[in-house]
């Protein structure tokens, strides 16, 4: 394979960043040069020695040059490869993204995706995403770009927004976990060891966190009649109050019984294919209250969890044994191997409608599996789900493009009418109007 | 003008068919026989007695042939013109459309097209409509039909299914409602006398009680400019509060300050052209209480008031002064005149799209304007709205299809994913679900 | 009728300039400024005494203040309307168009609209259409432009490439024509006089010349059985060689007997709605030799002709007698009077596609119905015509759309792409390249 | 690899059923059950002795139990794959395919896909699919088909016309050779030894024999721009003229230059991905003459050679030696291996359109690149290409489609507009029809 030169914007982070450099010592075969760009350019400094350490620990040490660059110019210029795994705006930001909904009694499970939280860090990613768009096309027009950053369906989208050129996709695990979900469930109905998620072909359509599966098959069985009949079986969705307590109690808030995902099937012929945690967000009748959530087993991950993780992250030192490297659940570097034409890749995709998704129109960002070789994505046909999927996932998809409209022209009346209607919208008039400015004021603080 | 033979179905209705009468007597071209059909045998005949006083007080006897027929397939034998204008079960069912809900925390104020009441009407409709349509493809396969009823769209959705090939539109004077103001804000804009709705020209989209004005002028000028200067100032909204409660006190249900059709030009871009009960059920934010939606000066239609004005419509018996005809705001006899080759008729209709709603899938139903000419209806091409209107449009549309769809199948799970999906439904997923439970049965008293 | 102001481009023309004085002078309720522009000063001026010598033979002196004017930004500034009528290129220019090309073998009738002739004439055209669009956008952007300057369909989409907000449409009387032949049919199917061809209305589908007829009622008479009845029958097509041989003699070069028109509605499904002369340049059957186009009755004009007719035209002297205005088959005056609010029109109308051709995409020139009133024009929804006609049209349009664009962007390579994509393209590669390059040279001497 | 039921509809044949023995022979992870199904059961029979011969020979005996069967239904019982390879219609019926035409002018290079020729083999071979397509319904309709005859689209819609649920694909090897082109070209370009045509690869559009490459790579380097050189070379399109007439001697057919593929390139902006031979009966200006086309090195098939051929075939007998196995360049062993799990394949396919080619109607039997894995066939979005070829497509799928909707509907009529419709067609109408008939007449010897 030959050697890659790969710029990390977020290279500054303590999970994301980390977790790469292990899979990159995985992976054998991968060998080059890495630049870790970070608005806080100490912790980007502080990743090369972490990263240096990850290639030793794994026996790699010599197959990346590692180095930390202040200077985007200069970290993107002659890279084959850019990452971007980034916080869009401070932590605290955050409050007004959960904590002020929640005062209008709107419930939001993650925020950073939909509602009006995700809105609101769309605000603030999106000319954060123009921007990084604009310096590929001066520094490293070729390259190849991964986004693994929140809001995913509007970061990836303003990166087209700043150069329509990049060859940009989002990248994002929660289909791998409803395939997990499936290969579990297979190795129940068929009485077998518990397949691997990778032996399990789904179909999928609509755009991320809100993806659904048309159709699955393992080994040449289709497991659409078995999941309908779960689906449709009233003891498949017991109470799982007590469960959600637990899970609140040991902070397991990405835990997931996938209650929503199947009463998704149940109701309107598709299966929720991501966490319930964030499947809930795009509409409205599960987050009306904590105790409905809760019979899902469904938990909403609380502000000061993540301003607690967020510092722990800073504070963290990694012991020797943390930096080990093992198979990981990302794809970060498997898709990096097929574009430099080490391998092939059939997976799911975040990328600008082409026609993979016929009832959405052209441009928009989706997700839908797709196809990766030597310098190449092709997008795969998504078969059309029925059609209240299709109206469910048209109004989400159309409320992004209003937000990347309303925040590419700095409209915030235009970005109103994307907050009016949101799924989980349910104020009076005034209401909304209050909130979104005061969340408008919350969101301002982005460095 | 040629004879027409009419057949009114709802011929025993005491307040439209009346009207209708009046009509037909006021345009002094019209002549032929009119059969008067109604599931109350007695209220038809009725009818016939007080059609002849009709005809006398206004000296027209003799112009029209009127009778009640018992037999639907004898009523439509040989027809040019089948009106429609039915109640879709007993009044008494409007008790699940609009108590119900209430009792869940949905507000309705009109609850006839929309919302969860308007879907329950609409399950009582649409099976009488198919049966309608396949009586008319027997008995009258080339006549003109006009429907009145609400649900407006799926009633006339429901005589395509039933009957592919049928003439039919659906008419609605919502629109010259806002006509009507766009005229009276032209006489105070320029200083005129109030000009006739008909000299105002707009250009509408969307579907019937949900429909925009994109386009709107008089004389030659574009009336768009000041109208959102209009929307545009707060002062627009000053609390009707008390408006509202003086609407209540005199039962005046149905005045109207089009503050929600300005609200939504203002956020939307597109101005409202429905009353504003109907256009604040299409969307969550107006409805949010009684109080929010009084601020715009609309107060509901109570279901008490339903009741006694049924009972005191069929009591009700008619003096001569009260027949005589004059200009009536209803279009139908000169949509009739212009089928019938008497003139012609640039208006609005509803009609199966084929093209004039580029952002809707062909075939559903939609408003926007139509040039009615001699046996002909031929719908013009309406101007897309903003991408905020499409999403809302869009978004009832397809929930109106997954409705007709479930209906015509006898599926009550596929419709409850309609339930689920209509823009009123705040409800947790429980609550919903007993909620469609109690309004099936609510519902299932037909007749 | 309010005073308005009108600009003839083209205004020195011998034929069409002076039959718009005559229309003017008819109808009595127009008033205003009239100001001639052309290329050839001298001409506009002469027309000045023209015009005025029109409207005192029709006792109308005064109603129109006529000048002449020199600099088109000083002609077009104030105007409430544009008419565009020119010639684009010497007539010398049409030897290129019509002789080259049956050199090569390929004949064409009019050579104006398609095939080599018409695309070499929309090359010379597009350019100063573009030209004049960003004078109006300049110097009055408000007004009502109506071009009827062949290649239509190309003249009118480079207005809008020149400014996209132009208030423009393309105006032709070739579907009149068919109305009047209907108009003939129906007094001879129902033994009445032949009515107005007003009265035949038809729902009409396609580009400009190449237009169909997909529905056809007289006084609520269905005409489409009886079309097709006549077209199936053989005897329709009886040899026409001697009236064709009689038409070459005689010079009625215009003459037509609807038989390509009908042939196209027996072997497609729908009726061609132009003289035979245009339809049969749209498809290759027809033009294979002039023996075969004569079987039906058609004659092609002959390019010396066109040069002793220039020639005749430019020395005309007028008589008074000849000057005297009577009802014309022309719609200029009407579609004027609509549009200042006078009266409205129900015609046909060329116009960028915005859904009323449902097969085509948005933006495309299309002929379609239309609605015309106060300063608006409406474009009504055509029925979709069967497949085989959608096939022809669709690539009619997809050639226009490729000139434009080659045209617009002066790529002669891709104008050869358009050339060879051409209906009536039947030659070798290596021939179709030299007669290009042939023609391009020709076409040269713009001026 | 599980064992697999296959049935070879058109198992008699000496040539393609004998190479997928050899393939089968060569894919030692293959094994199972082999039913050979014929019209001509005797050449079934013999068949068998064959196959048994092939995996003695290539020491696989028992690997497959072979046999015959005269019954279609039984042959089809239980199957997993269906491959069907048939001659729609006796040898003889190429008269009239390929001489009558040339009889009237109109050339065809190989008459079995399109053109006059294309047309009458289609009508032949949708019936007798239709009822492949009922019987699969019947007796394994889970089972995976496999189409290799031609007309390869209309027989393959004529699957899906017959059995819409049918899991069919259409399969072709010409693809495969343009790739092959392109592997030689980058040896010559990068200095390499030619790659494997499985390394190039592209991005398809089309439909089959009319498919084009938008864009192709080898390791990463992006091919279009030298290939946009070679095709903007005016050496490259160096008289053949003396190739031609040396292929003519040698009885060549086959042999290919890729002039016309490049010329389209060159032209229109897509490289033509088939045989010339292919290509050229699509546009008018390859086939004006065989000298034309002799100058792009290619040659037409003749009759007598294809009578010839069909007779030497028939009568061979196979020597040992010609029945060893190697590495073929078909891939139905590949895709049967992938859809029984064996492995995966990224090819290309003849499948519905479901939206892999945006501009051409869904259920249109299109080419693409698909992804090919147990169980399933997945689309790949092909990337439009420009306006002119798009238009060259659109064209020659709306004719297949008319021809289709004629020949399912028995309409002789209908057939004629898509006769007209053909690219190939450059007749007068009278002549046109003329050969028509002709041709029908000779089309009706269906055995």
């Amino acid at each position: 394979m030959k050697a890659t030169r790969i710029c990390i914007i977020g290279g500054g982070s303590r999970l994301w960043a980390i977790q790469f450099f292990k899979d990159l010592s995985y992976n054998t075969m991968t060998h080059g040069t890495l630049v870790l760009y970070d608005i806080d350019k100490a912790a980007a400094r502080r990743n090369v020695d972490v990263a240096d350490r990850v290639f030793a620990v794994n026996e790699s040490a010599g197959r990346f040059i590692v180095s930390a660059e202040d200077d985007l110019g200069k970290a993107l210029e002659g890279c084959d490869l850019v990452i971007i795994s980034i916080e869009p705006g401070r932590t605290d930001c955050r409050y007004g993204d959960l904590v002020l909904p929640e005062e209008y009694g709107i419930l939001e499970s993650v925020g950073d995706t939909t509602g009006p939280g995700g809105m609101m860090r769309a605000r603030r990613a999106i000319p954060l995403f123009v921007d990084f768009a604009q310096a590929i096309a001066t520094y490293c027009p070729d390259a190849w770009v991964i986004n693994y950053t929140n809001p995913m369906t509007l970061c990836t989208a303003a990166l087209f927004e700043g150069f329509p050129k990049i060859k940009a996709l989002g990248c994002c695990h929660e289909v791998f976990h409803t395939e997990d979900f499936l290969a579990e469930l297979v190795g129940k109905w068929f009485d077998v060891p518990k397949p691997d998620r990778r032996d399990i072909h789904v179909d999928i359509t609509g755009v991320n966190h809100f993806t659904f599966v048309t159709k699955a098959f393992w080994d040449g069985h289709d497991l659409m009649p078995r999941l309908r009949e779960l689906a449709d079986d009233p003891a498949t969705y017991s109470d799982r109050t007590d469960v959600a307590k637990r899970r609140l109690g040991e902070e397991k808030w990405f835990d997931c019984d996938h209650l929503v995902a199947l009463s998704l099937l149940r109701d309107f012929g598709a299966l929720g294919a991501a966490g319930d945690r964030h499947l809930a967000e795009f509409v409205p009748w599960y987050l009306a209250s904590d105790e409905q959530l809760w019979r899902f087993g469904v938990v909403r991950t609380p502000y000061e969890w993540r301003i607690r993780q967020a510092k722990e992250k800073h504070d963290k030192v990694f012991a020797d044994e943390e930096l080990k490297a093992t198979l990981s659940d990302e794809e970060g570097v498997d898709i990096m191997r097929s574009l430099m034409g080490d391998r092939t890749l059939f997976t799911n995709i975040n990328r600008p409608n082409e026609g993979q998704i016929s009832f959405l129109p052209k441009g928009r960002i989706v997700e839908s599996n797709g196809f990766i070789s030597r310098d190449s994505i092709r997008p795969v046909v998504s078969s059309d789900p029925p059609l209240g999927i299709m109206n469910l996932i048209r109004r989400v998809s159309d409320v992004q493009k209003m937000t990347l409209d309303a925040v590419v022209s700095g409209d915030d009346d235009a970005l109103f009418a994307a907050f009016l209607s949101d799924p989980l919208m349910n104020l009076s008039h005034d209401k909304a109007s209050e909130l979104f400015e005061k969340m408008l004021d919350a969101s301002k603080l982005v460095y």
